[in-house]
């Protein structure tokens, strides 16, 4: 099958550019790690390889976590929220999951801290 | 203040239509409960009162999380990812965060089950 289940396919309600929201969280702990796009393909291979797979909007290319980083994704579980246009990924994270270096993508800019 | 603090504003990249995506998650137990949408009014609005705050697209209206459902959400943190696009709240929920009566709209339509 080269092609994303045309079941899982009518469920998604994607973005006029055709794309869903993927929320990476790391298993275990639950840290919230990243958010990214997928189209179709990028999970249809996400689902098939277990390999974390996104759409970059910027490069209009497909990416895999790691790829060239090295930290990989290893995707446990992947979920889809009740109106279909927000995927859930359960991973484990090799290394930082930022660009950045950071562990995750919300590490760098509290904009409201916690009450005191 | 009326208007979101233009210094947090200029770090925000949204999308043509002007929202940044925003993801919930449950202080303590780091569920992901939900994704919704913010515009920096309804970012605004989260920062100054605390209250989850939303922007709808389908309605073309703010909605304050649980106030027609009582499912209220208390923002305890609330954080920028890298590039600007998405913001992770750290809430306590009240009841279910989805609509549907779910504890999260993640929870009916798993794509891809745990390794066995």
């Amino acid at each position: 099958m080269n092609e994303l289940d045309p079941a899982v396919a009518e469920r998604l309600k994607r973005t006029p550019d055709g794309l869903v929201a993927a929320i990476a969280q790391q298993r275990g702990t639950g840290e919230v790690l990243m958010m990214a796009w997928m189209d179709d393909e990028a999970l249809h291979r996400t689902l098939t390889t277990r390999k974390g797979t996104y759409y970059s909007r910027s490069r209009g290319t497909h990416w895999v976590k790691g790829e060239t980083s090295g930290h990989t994704q290893h995707v446990h579980e992947v979920r889809l929220d009740c109106d279909g246009d927000t995927l859930l990924l359960v991973v484990d994270q090799e290394g930082a999951a930022c660009h950045t270096g950071d562990h995750t993508c919300f590490d760098a800019d509290v904009l409201l801290a916690p009450e005191s």
